[in-house]
């Protein structure tokens, strides 16, 4: 089934200790449908402006992503500059450019309105909020948050927390979110706000998901679970990463019948694995080369390299 | 087959937010050989002072530990003074009075001159080189070692690192000892020093094992592999963990006839499983109490919540 996805398409100017780029492809929707592209279709809402040319379009149109819903205004696309140092778990804004970014209203087109899977990508929460409220009909509706909205739009974010399937954060952001210092804790917290599951996401250690009683009717023995990330000895851009794990992620659950607590371990896995391609090159680079055999050859070492049963 | 443990038996004064205790039973061969005990015979050289009475004798008894070779000293123990904060994860040493251990000079009684596993807990690496030197039949070593040795004492650890089976460390550890930020490139730095496999613990994120072409022979599929830790809401004292972990691994690991692959990893299982157990009260009040159908229950649930066919 195909998922719509509201968020960012951006440039993104990047820095790290491999090397840098200037104005490549990026944005939270672009990393996800990319990601999510390989499991199952998607569409995309969002804004760019007269800088996206047909050459960014074929990114889109090689991976087979819908973008009739993306806006073209007047103006130029949101501009991101960033850099990583020795601690690549760690972005330092250097610059943000919301440029045509800043007045963007989602409308979500006639042909996009069966959707049944949403995404909200990491937004201004009235936006998320405003475009749940036009798919009442969606069947899972997944969301991801930062640290400027959490401490400074408090208020908006609970209403989008409130209808969440599940919410897809990091380490950080949970403990921030819940004011928390312990991750267990947080994580209760969190879950009393709304989402029936939330996913925490680790970075180089993988993510947990934790289970509420509304997870899968309670049909989940236990309350977490703990998907591996790979071993990485070059991480060339972490730009992305956790928006192609919920590519990865969103991707695998929407392309499944049913969504039990063995698809949603998988979906986890898979989510690791479109995390651990995206950070190997700058930007998209990595995810616009991929394969299918890839993936399911990452799939299953990840599996071999934290299952007991795999030798 | 009955493990040979060379460390520290000590008394600790601890805080955490959870609370405090005053010269508790401690060390890092207490926490190793209590974990241990579960799976195997333990046999332990340590010194301890005249503080060391009939009642902490009665403590190893209980779990059937071979303690013929502490040796008694005129004095007081070591005793460690230490707190931890917010992060956990994190030791702060207020005092540390060595005590009779500063002249430690550990012996080998006969009786445990056949000991075919040998465990050298954190100690001065010239002592861990020692204690190795005169077990030449052993059949596999594994060590332990800390950041105070790893920057002061390099080259005595050099030696020790050479000759053993399996390096026991954490994240920061290696990644001092490699002189690498990058954690893999880290690894594989370890690797060249001698050990055949690295285990590095990640605290409440697991541990992952690095196999180089020297472990089992070279008939590992993957050069890694990704044990879980539980995710806790409470974490009591996190005193001891690490040697809880070491215990747990090296324990199940001596009580099997062959050394594989698949050994291997149900080790690291159960070092997370006996590190968790251990932070759950003060010192060494929850090994004490431990029976061996919990530690089964809870490796099931570790393996539960990694597992992809768990459900």
């Amino acid at each position: 089934m195909p998922i719509l996805v509201v968020g960012s398409v951006a440039f993104d100017s990047i820095q790290t200790p491999s090397g840098s780029v200037d104005r490549c492809l990026g944005g939270a929707a672009t990393h996800f449908s990319l990601a999510a592209s390989f499991f199952t279709d998607v569409r995309v809402i969002a804004v760019v402006g007269e800088d996206f040319t047909a050459e960014h379009e074929g990114v889109f149109a090689a991976r087979n992503i819908d973008i009739s819903g993306i806006e073209h205004a007047r103006g130029r696309s949101f501009h991101w500059t960033g850099a990583y140092h020795d601690n690549l778990n760690e972005a330092q804004t250097l610059q943000t450019d919301l440029n045509v970014f800043a007045n963007f209203q989602p409308k979500i087109p006639t042909a996009y309105a069966d959707s049944e899977y949403l995404f909200l990508a990491n937004i201004d929460p009235r936006l998320q909020h405003e475009v749940r409220r036009q798919m009442p009909r969606v069947r899972m509706v997944c969301g991801d948050t930062m640290n400027y909205w959490i401490t400074g739009h408090a208020e908006n974010l609970a209403h989008v927390l409130r209808d969440l399937d599940t919410l897809l954060i990091n380490d950080g952001e949970a403990k921030l979110l819940a004011g928390e210092t312990n991750l267990v804790t947080a994580a209760e917290r969190i879950l009393q706000m709304g989402p029936k599951t939330l996913v925490i996401k680790h970075g180089e250690h993988g993510a947990t998901a934790f289970f509420s009683e509304k997870s899968f009717a309670g049909k989940v023995r236990n309350r977490f679970f703990r998907a591996p990330a790979l071993p990485l000895s070059t991480v060339v851009d972490p730009t992305g990463a956790g928006d192609s794990f919920a590519g990865g992620f969103f991707g695998y659950l929407a392309s499944q019948k049913n969504l039990t607590p063995a698809v949603f371990k998988r979906a986890m896995f898979y989510g690791g694995v479109m995390g651990s391609f995206a950070v190997e090159r700058f930007g998209t680079e990595r995810l616009q080369q991929l394969t299918r055999t890839e993936i399911n050859q990452r799939f299953e070492l990840f599996r071999e390299l934290s299952h007991l049963d795999a030798d």
